[in-house]
Parts: structure tokens; C-alpha cells; sequence
């Protein structure tokens, strides 16, 4: 009971600071933005040591290296942060753009104006920079934001948090102390009662494993805006440039594989299959990337006469629908770009696939069925990005339906209202 | 375990039928919408026996008159409903639209476009003829629909839905016949199973009493986009031209008092609250208006040396949010335009509200910080409305703030996709 007072009071403060940030001028929200940039150069030695704690703990508690890596701030992430804020203060305020402008027939006006959205939650695991990009992305925006990071992280969070509201307040004094707010306990309860709290929440962005997005999905009373995973796709068909199409497809499995734009599965045209594997094997093979082939793929990589693919594996029907994260691509041979589209429809997470082909009829019909945020058509799936969009920023990147798709910059994080300028119509 | 059985496939059945249906072109669907109104036209004996025994059903289970009425079809509201069809079938189609078109300094052309949203669940109570309306417009907008009415009315639905769906076939030989869908059960627990499913369904919209809406809200996975109610309010400024607010005043509350965007409180500025009311309460009475008052107010409506308004009460703190779809009207005296502007944060919707002033500062104060779908300046809250927004037919107004928000017409209807277009690009 004692949780569910302390979550909801800090819920409806927020709501309160969202009416109060909602009247602040574009210049002033980029004032405070520089100023919590700055404030957190100022504060680099105590945001290490606080970070120190964090680290020790999590060293403690037997964190493996690569979470322990995504949860250090060193002098390069700190600046990376900073920046990170002056380019969104540089940013155009996204709220107040007239969306429509309508004149009726009766003489009434009506224009659709873009607002924040409200009071934003924020559920992230454990790197420490997600508080400052999402605090300063959501703050331009004009929400207030309940921030919930991995508990790893806490000290270095609480830390960020206040660094950024001092130096709102300090900067402009209509600043509203509730404006950004970290969720101050670990508690793994506090999420559940958080997400119920409908009067004062509008919206939750998870971002993380799709472990923790499934958690926060199906626990969840308020709208929530995510994708689950990146299953991307490049589908290369027979009218293809195959030099282009290597290009491309080894831009989009292992220019950094890691991230969720990052192709998993090739599709090939049967007809340029064999060809297109000549040159592609080896390439993929210097760079140690690992194959999961259906049979007729893996009978090109493993000729009789030759020498077989050096990792080489029969894919399942599981791996189809995984995201590897990792130098590891599943390969398959299709019959027509018809077999690419049920492909993807069927096993994708819609999210970003591509295309390369050079008859333009083959790729209207790819661009037009296959339903994922971001469709290409000869380039890499790895453009799915904010900046990549021009942008500036992003929070996450959608595959949803509802509200914002793709990647999600300040116009995103915002909503609308219809306002009427009239001269005394009424309704007959 | 038969139900969530027979719910799931019809849900499946309505996925399949959403990709088959986003490959009809415009003319195809407009085709198919004035075969389906000629359809109901042709029907019509068979559809009044269809709801004759709806009605006779429904009086033998003691339904109201009023309930009666909204069950009821007969000849002039089949062919408000074929008009709607063929209205619909006009329309120019919502999808396709190029939202954002944009080439990145590497040359890779990203366009915004407009696509339908999937599969939508509408919820719905009594009134047969949201099928059809319901039905034309997420058609039109390239989705497919699960309709689940109100049990009173289900052989209506039922025939309404088959007679749409044979139109529909026997026109366009590729229309999907899964297209448009009844839920053809009436068991309660169909709604939580249907809207489990979030990897069919994308969206729910229900329509109706608060008590219906909630019951979906709370129960359903798959975003709901809705509004609960609709307390209105119009906000008399002491810089309001007192002829314009009384015209807007009676139109607000009485034009037609049962609908969500009629106005529920009357918000007057002190130094205009008297003399307004001299000329305003016998409109009033005259249209028998019974009035909710705040102690101020009272005294203005009850003055020692006159007869009383003859319907005064004083208002209750429950009154003020109160939606009564009825001739009853709030009357609160406040404090300059904040205070206004706080008892509509406090106690409105977010629906409609409006501002009656000649002074544009003080306008603009209230059109920026009442964050309601639409606020007005000088004009009736009475224009929240898909045909007065010029949107041609509405499927239902949102208070939401993710998704659409106002009221919902084709364009509502639709998500988007990004579609890249490039020349080899890959990210560097």
C-alpha cells in the first residue's frame, strides 16, 4: 500500500509538471536543455563516481562483462550524453505545427495543432545514457517523463535525474520540478502500479530485451509504443544488381550486428542463387559469419567438388523467427518475389526489410505487401534510424500500428489537438 | 475452450482477410461499397422481418421504449444507411496518401505512406445500423472488421453482415470473405478472448455507455481507442459578445442535449454573469432547462424581489463531472479565464470546450492550455463531428492522445509505413 501511494503521488506530480511544461516557450525548453547539458559536464567527476558504485555492485552481484560494459560511463559516454542534449535543444520545437488548416463552409476554422502527448514512462535495462537521451528528447517535446531504468543503474540514474532538474530550475524558474522524475525504487511491483495509473499516464515506451518489452506489454493499463524484436529481411530477386545486392546485404548483416535494423535472414531468387553465392559465401566467410541455410542453400554451400561453407548449419523452423543480435544469418532459396512477401509476412517482426531487384513492377509489389515500419527498395535495412530519417534524435524505433511507425523523433513523441476559430456558428 | 477455439480462427480468418483486402485498389473497394448499399436497398423486407424479431424478442425481455427505438430498423433507416455506404464509396480513399517525402543527403528518397491499420474490433450496443457504418468505413480504409453488437440486435447484425459480404463477392471476385466479420456469439467472454489477441487484431474501438467502454478498456490487450464521455463545457468571458454566447449557450445545450459534444457546464466570468443571466435563464426556462448551480450562480437564479428560475438545484461536486445527455445544465460563476480553464482540467473529458470572447489573448489562453480532441473560440462545442470536420463520416470521436484524436473519419482509420527508395545505399 505503501508503494502504490508513493508511485501513484509521483504519477499525478508528474501529470501536475506536464499542464506547467506544456506552457513553457520553445526558447526556454532550450535553454534548460543546454543548461542540463553543461550541468552534466560540470558534474562529470561525481556522475563517475556514482557510476563507480553502480559498477561495483553490479561486479559484486556477477554481472557478465557485456552488461557491465553498457552500464559504465566514462568521459567519451558523458560527452556523448551532453551532445546528445544540444542537438535536441538545437532541434524545432515540434509542438505547436499546424498539421491542417480548414475553412468550413459555415466560415468556421479548424486547425489541427500538434501537443505533448502527456506524461511519458520510460522502461529501459541498464545503460545510464537512456535517462539523459529520453529526459531531453521527451522535455523538448514537452512531456513529463517517469524514468525506469535497470536497478543496476540506479545511482547513476538518481544522479542524472537531479543533475538535469537543477540545472532546468537553475536555468528557468517556471522549470517544473516534477518534469522529469526517475522511479525511485527497484521495486519490481512498481511497474504493474505505475502502468494502471490511466488518469495520469498516456503513454509507455519499453525498450530493451524482448523479454522485458512482453512483461511491460501485458502488464500494461496505458498505451505502450515498442517493437518486440528486429527480424529484418533482405530479399534478393533474379532482376537484381548482384554486386549492389552484396553490398547491401553484407551492410545490413555485419556493418553492426547487434542492433535491431540489423538484417537476420537473406531470401534469394532461386535463378540468382548460385551465382550470387559465389561471391557472397566467401565474403560472409572472411567475416566469420555463421549460416543457417534450408536445403537447397545449404547444397550450393556444400558442393560436392568444393570445399563446404566453414559455418554451416541446417536452419530449424525457430530460426526464422529469431533475432540473433549477432554474426549469424539465416539463408534461404524462394520461388518468385510471391514466396519473399509470405516469407516475411510470416515469420518478420515488421520491422525493416529490403528489397534489391532492378524491375520496378517486382518492387511495388515487395514495397506495397510487405507491411513492416520501414520497407527498401535497393538499400540496407539499416537506415531504420532516427538520425538516418533526419530526425536529429529518436527515443526507439515503432512496429506498431497505432500512434507513431519506425523511428521515433520529437514530432513522434507528440499528439494533437483541433482547435475552432469561429464568429458565432452553431450547429443547425 | 470451443469458444477461445471458434474466437481465435475468426480472428486469424479477419488477419488473412486485412492482407488480401490492402490489395484491392480504390476503385475495387468503391465498387463494392455502392454494390453493398444496393445490396441493403434490395434486402430491406428481409432486414425489417430480421429485426422484427430482434424487437419482439427484446419487448418480451421488458427492453425500454428507448432501447426499442435504437434497435429498431425501418425504411428510412435502411436508407440512411445505403446513403452512408455510398457516401463512404465517394470518398477519396484514405490510403496511399503521401504523408512525408524526403531525400537524405545520400540520395535515399523516404516517403511516409498512408496504409490501413490491420484488423479492427468494433464494439457496439444496441443500434443495427453501426454495422453498416462501421463496416463501410473500415473497408474503405483497407481493414478488415470484427463487429460485435449489442446481443439484442443480433439478427439484424447477422443479416446485415451476410447481405455486405455477398454485395461485396458477387462484385469483386477477390473481395476477402473474411473482410467483414459478426461475432456470432453473444457470450460475455467472447470480448476478454477477442481482444487477447494481439497477434491478430490491431485495434478496438467501442462505442457506447461509459460502463461498456471501461468494461473493454480494462479487459482488452490490443490498443483501445475511445472516448468515455463527454462533459463539454462553454466558457462566457466578460470580453464575450453576450448575443453571440447566448446563441452558442442554447445551441450547445439544446440543440440536441443526447449527444457526447453537447455542453454539460456553463462557465461564467463574474462581471458578466448577471446581466448574461437576465437574458440567458429565460431562454432556459423556456426550453425547460433544469439548471445545476454553484451558490453564486443560485443567488443570481433566486433574487429576493422575483420569481426563482423554476428548475434550480445546486450543483453537487459529482454534478460537475457529470455527463447527463439530458436537458440539465451546470452553471458555475468563475474568476477570470484561469479559473475556467482550471475547472475544465478539473472536471471536463477533454472532449469539446469552448471560449466565448472578443479578446484574443484571453482566447488564446484557453484554446493553448485546455488540452481537450477540440476547443473552440466562439463556436458550439456541437461541431465535434466527422461530417462538420469535413471528414465525410465519422466511425466515433477519441479523447485519446495516441492514435487519432477528435473525431475519427477515413484518414483516422489508417497507420503508415516508411518506404525507402534507394540506389545501392548502405549505411556507413
Amino acid at each position: 500500500m505503501h508503494l502504490r501511494e508513493a508511485i501513484t503521488t509521483m504519477a499525478r506530480q508528474a501529470r501536475d509538471a506536464s499542464r506547467r511544461l506544456a506552457e513553457l516557450s520553445a526558447p526556454q525548453k532550450s535553454l534548460c536543455l543546454r543548461a542540463m547539458a553543461n550541468a552534466l559536464d560540470e558534474r562529470a567527476v561525481d556522475l563517475l563516481a556514482a557510476n563507480q558504485t553502480d559498477l561495483d555492485a553490479a561486479a559484486q552481484a556477477g554481472l557478465s562483462p557485456a552488461l557491465l560494459d553498457r552500464l559504465r560511463l566514462d568521459r567519451r559516454r558523458i560527452a556523448a550524453m551532453t551532445r546528445g542534449l544540444r542537438e535536441i535543444s538545437d532541434l524545432p520545437d515540434p509542438v505547436g505545427r499546424i498539421l491542417d488548416n480548414r475553412i468550413r463552409p459555415n466560415g468556421l476554422r479548424l486547425q489541427k495543432v500538434s501537443t505533448p502527448i502527456g506524461v511519458i514512462v520510460v522502461i529501459y535495462e541498464s545503460r545510464p545514457n537512456v535517462t539523459a537521451d529520453a529526459a531531453g528528447l521527451c522535455f523538448k517535446s514537452g512531456n513529463a517523463t517517469l524514468l525506469r531504468g535497470g536497478k543496476e543503474a540506479l545511482h547513476s540514474n538518481r544522479l542524472i535525474t537531479e543533475i538535469l532538474t537543477e540545472a532546468g530550475r537553475r536555468r528557468v524558474p517556471s522549470f517544473p520540478e516534477h518534469a522529469i522524475q526517475l522511479v525511485p525504487t527497484t521495486d519490481r511491483d512498481a511497474i504493474p502500479i505505475l502502468l494502471s495509473l490511466t488518469e495520469y499516464i498516456d503513454l509507455c515506451m519499453p525498450r530493451g530485451g524482448e523479454g522485458l518489452i512482453r512483461a511491460v506489454t501485458d502488464c500494461s493499463k496505458v498505451p505502450v509504443i515498442k517493437h518486440y524484436k528486429g527480424v529484418c529481411h533482405v530479399y534478393v530477386d533474379r532482376a537484381a544488381d548482384l554486386k549492389m545486392a552484396e553490398r547491401i546485404v553484407l551492410n545490413a548483416k555485419c556493418q553492426r550486428p547487434g542492433v535491431c535494423n540489423a538484417m537476420e535472414t537473406l531470401l534469394l531468387d532461386r535463378p540468382i542463387a548460385a551465382p550470387f553465392l559465389v561471391h557472397l559465401a566467401p565474403a560472409l566467410a572472411a567475416l566469420s559469419v555463421e549460416i543457417r541455410a534450408d536445403i537447397e542453400a545449404s547444397q550450393l554451400l556444400a558442393p560436392p567438388n568444393a570445399p563446404p561453407y566453414p559455418k554451416l548449419r541446417t536452419a530449424t523452423e525457430q530460426d526464422w523467427y529469431t533475432e540473433y543480435n549477432d554474426l549469424i544469418l539465416n539463408l534461404r532459396v524462394v520461388d518468385t518475389v510471391a514466396a519473399a512477401i509470405a516469407h516475411v509476412t510470416q515469420y518478420g517482426s515488421a520491422h525493416s526489410d529490403a528489397i534489391v531487384t532492378s524491375d520496378e513492377p517486382t518492387a511495388q509489389q515487395f514495397l506495397a505487401r510487405v507491411d513492416s515500419a520501414a520497407v527498401y527498395w535497393n538499400a540496407s535495412t539499416r537506415f531504420t534510424d532516427g538520425a538516418e530519417f533526419g530526425m536529429g534524435a529518436e527515443i526507439g524505433i515503432s512496429t506498431d500500428k497505432i500512434g507513431a511507425r519506425g523511428p521515433m523523433g520529437l514530432e513522434e513523441l507528440t499528439s494533437y489537438k483541433w482547435i475552432g476559430f469561429g464568429t458565432g456558428q452553431v450547429r443547425t
